[in-house]
């Protein structure tokens, strides 16, 4: 028997237990041994809950108790998060998380310890939620070095931004429904402000360089400024705005970033609507490849929880999980990233054109019926550092979206 | 040193010595140990190649070598490489292969024998070119009853009906085409009658089945009777027209078909064009996945190969595949699927409507103007046998496409 505490009987943690009631016999069979849910840390009881007799309040219970092997955490936030599961490794006990941020704050650390131990700590719910990115990357693109990962990582930005697309709504409406659905929270900063995304992609830039990424040197745009005639602008280019979080590989070094981007219709993520996630992956010989599915929600996270979880308990006394280093990665500063621009401007494009060309180089005009005033134009290929210093000639510019090729 | 032999020296016998050359520093950094390339099989000699010095004629040189630990099969076909395979797993070599006829086959077999000697067969290129999708069936979605898997398995079918419904184009007309830009071959029976992606079809049922799934047993239905009229309807409904090769789990039991399918836009497969492949799958507890990339391909199906390699250099004398069960899945009859049914039928649409839905049941009409004489129309669902039965007494019916929900 193998016998597992989960920490926190939150959404995800009921689901955990859901998962495993449901699939169990499945489960044990993939494991080769019977997976038994010992204890449940809440400081909530749980009266008349099938795993009200399991319920405890104390960690020590669960950390001193030698016959728990795995521990589920999913409590979420930093502590008292990060302490339970350093001392649950370092007791020798393995550890699956869906916790982005401590992963993304702790995760070198943590990785260094389970390799010490010869135990194992997971993660494939952090990213992503049900699909599977974490252990693909790890196990699956070996023989590949990762050029580019992309993703739509945020459930709820996604889902905001494809009602502003196809229904041509504004922000605080969308907003406002997404709110009432139960898509967003109350306060959605840690959403619209890409805080969330931010944390997914230091999280994979970081398995991908090897070095740890920290979220706080991400540079960082939330969806916050794009509005409904920016959307007016992007259907009549043929193309739509995503959140996009993104970390390319230069050298030795990553460009990383998070923020509202134009994608083509050609583009694998062109596609990816309402509160899907999908990660983009560029390799240098596998080329291009996708992966979809639900980023959240109780069960297609609680899936990527459990499948941790029959891995370790596969793997009890074997490390199996790739490292990243506490040395940190060097991100390249945002005024060196090379893309190409959208812009809105005030003023008439025929009057303009040429004097912006002197400036930008060529652009094309793009320009939108029923928005009188204004116009749009993309430019060529330039550094991030180039255009800031170009713009700012221009007063009457309104916005600037990047260009995602 | 981890030393292998590859082979065939073909494209993608080729393309395996190529990523190793190109990515070989961070491959042995994965492995923890120097991939070395010993020997190439071939009958041919290639003199000025960097590898004329590895070539080898005959194959006891390598099965009799105790120094090859990992054997790289990429010839194609059943024979010689159901006997190279089988006798280098018996004297204990652990082997990766592309060759989706010899896994459809004999996968149970050589699976089988793999885990007798603590050593591994695996075939993550034979499924989906460079897309993961063996291995996160294996590893990843272990949480999961995998309820359905859906595939756009062959890119050359895939670039056809992608040009035919984008292009307006006609079959012989994008076959040859295809055949001129090398997608397709000049006999391309295995691909536009469904072959192709039918053993590979076999393979995914199997590994989610747990048990041997025979591609001689699985319907199979190519795409060489999709006409530009077709794609015509398919775009006034709003929908493509894909060949899809699916398993859907009923009870103990699978219903397996590859045949051309009606999707709508809101499928996750829609919008996959060109050469490239996607995999949809979907589990009780996961939902939706997608997985995306090259389906075939000289560098794309090496990346496979090789990042199985790494997995077996990694595990020297470890079995980490999970088997399937020689016994046979049985297959419910195709009778028994239940669909919605696209038809054409000949006459007009006013006047045999009302007699149809005394038949069919409800049905919606679609016309395509410029297409005189004839009309479409969508059936509720029912099981095949008995759309079968009632389209017997119509005559003037031209085709029947399914929907894929």
């Amino acid at each position: 028997m193998v016998n597992i505490a989960v920490l926190g009987y939150g959404t995800v943690g009921s689901g955990v237990v859901e998962v495993i009631n449901t699939n169990g016999a499945r489960i044990n069979q993939r494991i080769g041994d019977e997976l038994n849910v010992k204890y449940v840390l809440d400081l909530r009881d749980f009266p008349g809950d099938p795993i009200q007799d399991k319920v405890v309040h104390e960690f020590d219970t669960i950390v001193k108790d030698p016959d728990v092997q795995i521990v589920v955490e999913v409590m979420g936030g930093i502590e008292p998060a990060y302490t339970f599961v350093k001392r649950s490794l370092q007791a020798g006990k393995s550890v699956a998380t869906s916790n982005k941020a401590l992963v993304a704050k702790h995760g070198a650390e943590l990785l260094s310890i389970a390799r010490d131990h010869n135990i194992n700590f997971l993660f494939e719910a952090s990213v992503g939620g049900g699909i599977p990115i974490i252990r693909p990357l790890n196990s699956s693109m070996t023989a590949d070095e990762i050029e580019e990962i992309t993703g739509i990582l945020n459930g709820t930005t996604n889902y905001m931004m494809s009602k502003m697309f196809y229904e041509g709504a504004d922000y605080n409406a969308v907003l406002k429904e997404a709110q009432d659905n139960g898509f967003a929270e109350r306060n959605p900063e840690a959403d619209v402000e890409g805080y969330d995304a931010c944390r997914k992609i230091a999280i994979l830039s970081s398995l991908i360089s090897g070095q740890q990424v920290d979220f706080e040197d991400i540079y960082t745009e939330g969806i916050t400024k794009i509005t409904s005639e920016d959307m007016m602008y992007a259907k009549e280019m043929g193309m739509t705005i995503k959140l996009l979080a993104s970390s390319r590989r230069d050298g030795d070094h990553l460009h990383a970033i998070v923020a509202p981007h134009l994608l083509g219709r050609d583009h694998p993520l062109f596609n990816v609507n309402g509160v899907f996630n999908a990660i983009f992956v560029h390799g240098n010989v596998l080329g291009d490849a996708m992966f979809y599915g639900s980023g959240a929600g109780k069960l297609p996270t609680a899936s990527a929880v459990v499948s941790d979880v029959v891995d370790e308990a596969k793997h009890l006394h074997r490390n199996i999980m790739t490292m990243w280093k506490s040395e940190k990665t060097e991100l390249l500063p945002i005024e060196d990233t090379k893309k190409r621009y959208f812009v809105r401007i005030g003023g008439e494009a025929d009057v303009m054109k040429a004097y912006l060309e002197s400036k930008f180089g060529p652009i094309e005009v793009v320009e939108v019926e029923g928005l009188e005033g204004e116009f749009g134009f993309t430019t060529g290929v330039l550094s991030e550092g180039e255009y800031k210093r170009i713009a700012k000639e221009f007063p009457t510019i309104k916005g600037m979206i990047r260009i995602q090729e």
